[in-house]
């Protein structure tokens, strides 16, 4: 398969961390929460447009992303979508939330005010993340 | 298994359409969108909490829900989501989204503003529904 590039938002927009199989794992840069995106290697748009396989292994990525989240994090709720109005290409949202974090309980999509991370937490992130069973660095 | 009772928020704000399996689908009563809310049985708030059998259930069943917001309504986009920050009780969001909607492009979470369905198009909607394969009527 060739893969499609990463749509220039995502990839000015977010860190490469790694890849669950040929999945992309970004971390958005906004240090306010931890918010990782997957890019599936896929031309469809729409997540019921996948093969059933093929929705099986992005689902269960979602959820291996979800439980990194929860054991990296300190976090009170996931939260999990595929919204695309914006980028059309394939991504899906996995954000860890805090009680107390500065959009609770609204979400986190059209908040604006991202605050880029240090150099040195991104790394620690990427590390902390390659370490976690699944994910391969890049 | 024991169902626990529906949220009284979900109860009401949505319309029960029916269920897929022994998951309630729910229709949010704003007619700005065709706004679909599945809530599996389940004591559990996150997907990444359910096992793995419930886990790909209900995403089968999101699915079947994706098919079907675009079998019955014009849609440009679907947004699938689980949130949660507000009502505990595990639920998942299908949005049919269009270019021309009143919060395109930004998300439908939050927005208020709901505008109540005429109880002729409620019914339509549950009998198109109920129509799908896999959607029992309640």
């Amino acid at each position: 398969m060739n893969e499609p590039p990463l749509d220039p938002r995502l990839a000015a927009d977010c860190h490469l961390l790694g890849r669950l199989g040929t999945t992309r794992l970004l971390l958005l840069d906004d240090a306010r929460f931890p918010w990782f995106i997957l890019v599936p290697a896929t031309e469809a748009v729409e997540v019921c447009d996948l093969s059933t396989a093929e929705r099986q292994a992005v689902w269960a990525q979602v959820n291996e992303v979800s439980q990194l989240v929860r054991a990296l994090f300190p976090v009170d709720k996931l939260n999990v979508a595929a919204i695309g109005n914006v980028v059309s290409q394939l991504h899906l949202h996995v954000v860890g939330r805090r009680r107390d974090d500065d959009c609770w309980p609204g979400v986190v999509w059209g908040a604006g005010g991202g605050e880029p991370y240090a150099a040195a937490e991104v790394a620690r992130i990427r590390a902390a993340v390659a370490a976690h069973p699944g994910v391969c660095r890049t």
